[in-house]
């Protein structure tokens, strides 16, 4: 007999990363394909559709029976009914896409859907930094700040799919107007973006030239060559980080919060800062036994999470 | 046959409610004690037992046979084990109290003791305010700050009972001091001695001389007579409810959030400036369907709570 396998889509607004995998998230094979974000909802499908295609022939080549697909998107997401709920901002024509129909109808093979940190989070709970433990808090560090809850070993997702949205914790009651329409979300303080945006208002006023190539692999660059400027940058983002985790730790007093994204691929000594803050913050019996670590999975985090995720309900659903 | 009752017993730094009542939260009898907060543990562990004797010579009385003791408490309670964990601010010598051991070796009664915010929670999810709700967050304005959560119909507690600690969102990251070691938390912002202060801050600057016998009722009751000062006060504690309300939705995306205490208790037109601060901050889809509702138990939801702690678990253990 075929050994079974699952798909695994991770669906971002620049690249569809697409993998076969164990049930148990071992991928198999994995490859990216241009997403098309900023085009219609048909092209974006469609790309969907060649990626299972190629997933498929290459199950066919290794005999290995697919048995369900997952997918992690951006945006909010009807778990139950596994489509887009509302609009997501980097993919223009995505709103309410209903994912799960049309891979079903094309391929009749069961399909779950999942918010892509949702995805992460359970990618790195079953197989990455958090493996093993039943209480998980991430949150990725990009572009956005996203967040997942693991609550006894299941994601939480709030009443109607919205909860969850770590990135959108007040740290400033009057603070800066934020894309969610709310004000002071940690996602304006420590956000890729928000570090650029730092740290050219210390180094503008020093140059009175504003450099428009800065990204946070260059800030982290030059705090490690001792620019004072940079190492600001960094020690504030920590800081607002830090009251944006107590906050986190004082309601769910979790066991393990995995940090990923591009700014957390920064290092230890960046988390080992960010722990420094919430110490100095958050209530001493919450803390107690808390990890805080880096992301393991990278990349792969989407594809595996999503894989896992399908995994999980085709085994209850049988 | 007797029916069956349930004691249940509420501990504050000044008084111990309690009650007998149904299983199902109905209170059959009820009364309070000064609980001697500030003396030794033997102290407040007599008056325990003096009320648990009364409740159980009127269960006697009107042919009831009790089947279990529930407890609210101050501080973080380890729920497994029935004890305190760690010490509590307003009961000096009550720190890792047992209090489930003490209960059991004396009345062989099988007792079960949580933390005071979250039994408020489960009287309020049962039979109060949001009675039919599965996911709900309550938050009791008092002295302190208190919060509980309530996710899939069960009570939230954390790895190690400190989760729930909603008074200790931080809503502003360079903001005051918090008695637990924070900065910034809600609690110092809208809790009633924090309103205190705001509003002598406000009036002392008019008239240089701070009013000590000022209170919420009476800052309450002279904004409804237009003043300025009073009228401030409580529009600023509603926006500082509102950013800490707005960290909840967009974390739970809850059905429902009960406001309970004392603060709370000035009444729908406070709720509704509350709300329309959290409208204007949270994000859309976590706010759609929200319901923010004052407390309906009052003083006996404490004592409600731990009945139906009681009964509950009870029930579970046959």
């Amino acid at each position: 007999m075929a050994s079974e396998g699952i798909i695994g889509l991770d669906l971002g607004g620049t690249f569809l990363k697409y993998a076969l995998g164990t049930p148990e998230g071992e991928l198999l094979y994995k490859s990216k394909k241009p997403s098309h974000g900023k085009e219609s909802r048909d092209v974006i499908f469609n790309v969907i559709f060649q990626a299972i295609d190629e997933c498929l022939a290459q199950a066919s080549k290794q005999k290995i029976e697919v048995a369900a697909v997952g997918c992690g998107t951006p945006g909010a997401v009807d778990f139950d009914r596994g489509k887009l709920r509302g609009n997501t901002p980097n993919l223009a024509d995505w709103g309410n896409a209903d994912i799960r129909t049309r891979i079903v109808k094309r391929y009749n093979l069961p399909t779950w859907v999942d918010n892509d940190a949702n995805v992460m989070t359970l990618a790195e709970s079953h197989c990455g930094a958090a493996a093993g433990y039943k209480t998980v808090i991430a949150l990725t560090l990009g572009t956005g700040i996203g967040g997942g809850i693991m609550i006894d070993s299941q994601i939480y997702r709030g009443t109607h799919y919205a909860g969850a949205e770590l990135g959108h914790i007040t740290i400033q009651h009057d603070g800066r107007q934020c894309n969610c329409g709310g004000r002071g979300c940690i996602e304006q303080y420590a956000s890729a973006p928000a570090m650029v945006r730092h740290y050219m208002e210390k180094t503008a006023s020093a140059t009175q030239v504003a450099d428009t190539t800065i990204n946070t692999e260059i800030i982290f660059a030059r705090a490690a060559q001792g620019e004072t400027a940079a190492i600001k940058t960094i020690d504030e983002t920590c800081a607002y980080l830090g009251a944006a985790l107590a906050s986190i730790v004082n309601i769910f007093n979790p066991e393990i919060i995995v940090i990923g994204g591009g700014v957390a691929e920064a290092g230890e000594d960046f988390l080992g800062k960010i722990y420094n803050e919430l110490k100095s913050r958050a209530m001493e019996p919450a803390l107690r036994d808390l990890k805080l670590v880096p992301a393991t999975l990278g990349n792969d985090a989407g594809m595996v999470g999503a894989i896992i995720l399908a995994a999980t309900m085709n085994s209850k659903d049988r």
